[in-house]
């Protein structure tokens, strides 16, 4: 699927005219242009995408309670080392280096000398975007597991996710494997990135279990989380940041419909925002502003394979059923009993599935999609039923690989060195239990002189002295 | 005042001369390249502006109290539904179709076979950078609201004032309106973005009133925001907004001055910071972080008309101007008892009306600016008395329109559905009366399995059992 | 520097040369392209940095107690008004003016007849750049003199830091000074930018003594900062800011290799968080979540000064031993009784002399090196035994140089209007004795109608009366 770099393609053009000198050196200089000008776009939407770290940080720890909140801050921290090194280790490999239909072999360590997707910004601009996708897969994965998930079982799994279960997906369908070849359509990654992600969300908190206190007397009680205020401040920087998601995806700037696709996802996150506040009021008869929120990020996600395919006024339409079915699924959950703190299984899986299909269902048929590589390039696809089959048994093929895998990894792991804290470090929280200090110290222990007047102390807040030792304050 | 695209431009230009074969590719070429070069920045901006969202959330929830801190959330994530929606529908319509010298009539729901801004990005780069244009001078209305406005009420403004109000004062000064004929300039909105957005705050604190306990004893008494780290966030995410938003209004990177208004823009900022420390310490004998901070953001909006058209030193000076004003005016204010949380008035209002005079007091006369849309495209200007005259009554026009307007809705609204929430459920505070829930619910009330000892309950620190049945923590 | 639009370049160029002309013009306008683009990237970079000013407010004020997180906001937001205007007044001419092998004496308030930068993207764009990295260097300082400086007395010396002391000895690296011909390589600043700012930050702590409560009986006590969730997100800031910071230090984008850079950054910081956490395991027997976000930054501190000469694989192990060395640092500062509450002095002075001599061990050998401006300027270097010599001596010079002048101007501060608050108004905090509003007033006055309901009160929660009379809120 990959083609030879512009600069090729111009020389090559150039010199078949055999015009000499001048225009020659003209091609030359305006390839290097347009080089720089795609790397430019690459890089900084993946920019953007890395700042989504920053959106689930905020996400995730808003829902947290307090005492939870500095493990959150912890795992994110190290999902974006883990992301980075595995999938230069092993990752970019196995998604996008020469290989067969189900998975590349070339690029190991980003070698250079076997790989090369020159086209649109060069091969260090795409690996560095595609590395940010994958951190972004696997942030996803530990919303829905926190408050209760050891930390180094979210390590092991994190190094097995991005190394190896992710990108073999993500080569199926961007990296020229057998989805690519039968047109399946995932323009950004509804079914590769946030599919998978929720995919191994769901099979981790099954194996978990719910956090204590969620279901008493056999009814879900609400766990709220701490901060809406940050909560709400994440939404907006995943919002922002999906504007480098989905725009980025046209993998290069010149020629490329970039401006359509933005507009596209801004429109459908709008709409998402409507669906999910006439949602909440029809299932909880309030403005529930999380879930508000989740509406914003499951229309984004809802739009992420079809947003340089349909027209604005489907993106609305797109945006606004991922949202306004969130709420009704969190019900859902809660009444099965599958705990998901952040809403990531109706947020980024069902959205996820949702977009995937809308292709099908919205996307005008015989379209040229204009990306220089993955499965839509210059391709004139047929939509309607055909390709509603197509985006069908690429999201089944998807949670079968994904779900199979991630189920089997979670319950080795726990099986092994186990993935649940034990009841006394739930109930005390991960900051101090697994990290050996609170997120919120003030709110919990005597910090010296943390209060001018001893109010606090004398009103009880002191809980014990300091627990740890460590000196890195 | 609108072009065809570069593309179109360069093309008939070449064919015109009836150079043949190569030159027309490259010059064709190169026109592709620079379309694509105009796009991304345009889109880069926009994507700047649209984090200013983030900004607004942080320095309006900052500045509110903790009950009310999760409404804020609530109210900015609508506000950008609102914005894009309505912005879609009618408002790019209106402010930048074709129509008359009052209001544009073309272009409904972005209908691309009725209107071309071909020039700079393309029409949907374009479209996007002028409804997060909208969205923000939505936003400001909301801080000087707060604390008390009800969340329906809020809805029904945001639709008419950015769907019908905003877009007809930016038609004419930016849509080729009777302002832009007239050369009045504002380059990148101090008043079509934010004095609209100051004088819809100013009539709708007017028909609200001030919030409960502000004014008691005929004396203001300081009801201070819940975390200033949280607003300071938020003032520095609008600085780096502001790069976008004044950097972005040349509408194109090709030929364009943009880092001039960079440096100016930030010179800008830095002069309003020192200005309002100034102030601060003349006026409350104190370093008012919060005023400090405000002093930025008022220099921003004081440089934002003029930052293509001066000087360095001048912009240093506009700047401080406008933060040194602000403290003053926010004791005017609580003299005259109208209520203003963040300072919207001042900070958006004022410096608006600031920043559109000083062009005519610190431009250069026939000065060439290069824009590629807008009043100041490829104009020679005045400057000195005439232009200063323009200036003065494109302002007053800007404020008898918008805000007599923007009274009616209010009043319109106070009048049927209601503006404000109950007495009650203003002291109860807005998330639980509203939305269903604290944005802090661990400040609270007792959430299950937040404190690992029961200190806090034991200091009788719970009011009441969690309030609401929802289940969507 | 400015060119005039491209609608006038064309249009003059066609029309008036005709056909031999059309190629010359076609070339004046793709440089003119070119410009734009290298503009562009220039400006976007250091957009990037500007917003690492939001990481550092949200690292220090994590890490400082809830009764000084206001005073660290004033600083940030002064810390910007005062690098924007001493860099525009004196400090760019020093640094980057024609002059001598020690300091640059032309180009004073950006005077642009009297310096050119037009390489790269133009010298406005190139100020810009410039001006907000020594704001970075300067708002390193802060972090570890939190707690206890005077407002005033931080003004003071920022003033004389930036508009003196940082562009000196970024002229001699960075504007043809005497390192520069010496061939002394630090590409984005692991000594200029970095160290500078931890010496200033070393001899700022070693003039003011540690924090009260730090050292008691002569042991050293954790006084853990207020918000690890704020602290983290600051981390990831700074993170994607260093995108700007070293990828926008090519100075342009036609030719250069950024790519390269941003994949060598994120690789480090990956190194560094794993790094630091087996440093924290170590060294605490914990996974210290701040030691594991400030492994993450001493990497990128550490590969700043290589990230455009190592490898990949150098990247990483760079950042590696960046982050593992970063906690026995601390520990050893808290044995020599040296209070640096952010870890500034492991994380940008450590680092970035590890980072600095990291070039003569990592680079290979014979490397050209592409950027337009600064000492690597097309150079083939020698690597080896001859570099690592250059790299030492270029680090004792910036250490003796801005070592010695800091501690001078600390002391001259101190004797004259006094560098420290009393011990009464650090024990009640800066925010109220300096600022005279708690950051968070609600948790230590009663602000009218905080709570709904008077638990907190009953609690004995409230202090005193709110002791300020300003009417900002």
């Amino acid at each position: 699927m990959r083609l030879r770099s512009l600069r090729t393609l111009v020389a090559a053009g150039v010199l078949l005219l055999g015009v000499p000198g001048l225009a020659a050196a003209q091609g030359g200089a305006l390839a290097q242009t347009d080089f720089a000008l795609n790397t430019l776009w690459v890089v900084l939407a993946g920019v953007l995408v890395l700042f989504m770290q920053a959106g689930f940080l905020l996400l995730e720890t808003g829902l947290s309670r307090m005492k939870n909140a500095g493990a959150v801050a912890g795992k994110i921290i190290m999902n974006l080392a883990i992301a980075f090194l595995m999938f230069w280790a092993t990752g970019f490999a196995l998604g996008f280096g020469d290989g067969n239909n189900f998975l590349g072999s070339t690029g190991w360590f980003l070698d250079l000398g076997t790989l090369d997707y020159g086209a649109g910004g060069g091969t260090e601009a795409f690996f560095f975007f595609q590395a940010v996708f994958a951190a972004v897969s696997l942030a996803i994965v530990y919303g829905t597991m926190l408050d209760r998930t050891k930390f180094g079982a979210y390590i092991i799994f994190g190094i097995l996710f991005v190394g190896i279960i992710y990108p073999i997906v993500a080569h199926w369908t961007w990296g020229g494997g057998w989805l690519a070849q039968d047109g399946f359509l995932d323009f950004a990654g509804s079914s590769v990135v946030h599919l998978q992600g929720a995919l191994a969300a769901l099979t981790g908190t099954l194996v978990l279990g719910p956090r204590l206190l969620k279901f008493r007397n056999g009814k879900a009680q609400p766990l709220p989380g701490h901060s809406i205020p940050l909560f709400m401040l994440g939404v907006i920087i995943l919002w922002v940041g999906w504007m480098g998601f989905n725009g980025g995806s046209t993998l290069a700037a010149v020629g490329q419909n970039f401006a359509d696709v933005i507009v596209n996802t801004n429109l459908a996150a709008a709409g998402g925002v409507i669906g999910a506040t006439l949602g909440s009021l029809i299932m909880f008869r309030t403005l529930d502003v999380s879930q508000m929120g989740n509406g914003a990020i499951a229309a984004l996600v809802g739009i992420t394979a079809g947003c340089a395919f349909v027209d604005p006024w489907a993106a609305v339409v797109i945006g606004f059923v991922a949202g306004i079915i969130a709420p009704p699924i969190v019900v859902l959950l809660d009444k099965i009993k599958v705990d998901d703190p952040i809403g990531a299984i109706p947020v980024h899986g069902i959205a996820g599935v949702w977009g995937t299909l809308a292709i099908g269902l919205f996307a005008p048929a015989a379209r040229t999609v204009d990306v220089d590589l993955g499965a839509g390039a210059g391709l004139f696809y047929g939509g309607g039923g055909q390709q509603l089959w197509v985006q069908f048994y690429g999201v089944a093929a998807t949670i079968a690989f994904t779900g199979v895998l991630t189920l089997v990894v979670w319950l080795l792991i726990k099986w092994t060195i186990g993935l649940r804290v034990s009841e006394t470090q739930e109930m005390a929280g991960l900051d101090i239990s697994e990290h050996g200090m609170y997120g919120y110290p003030e709110q919990f222990i005597e910090v010296p002189g943390a209060f001018p007047e001893s109010t606090r102390q004398s009103a009880g807040m002191v809980a014990s002295a300091p627990p740890t030792t460590t000196t890195s304050d």
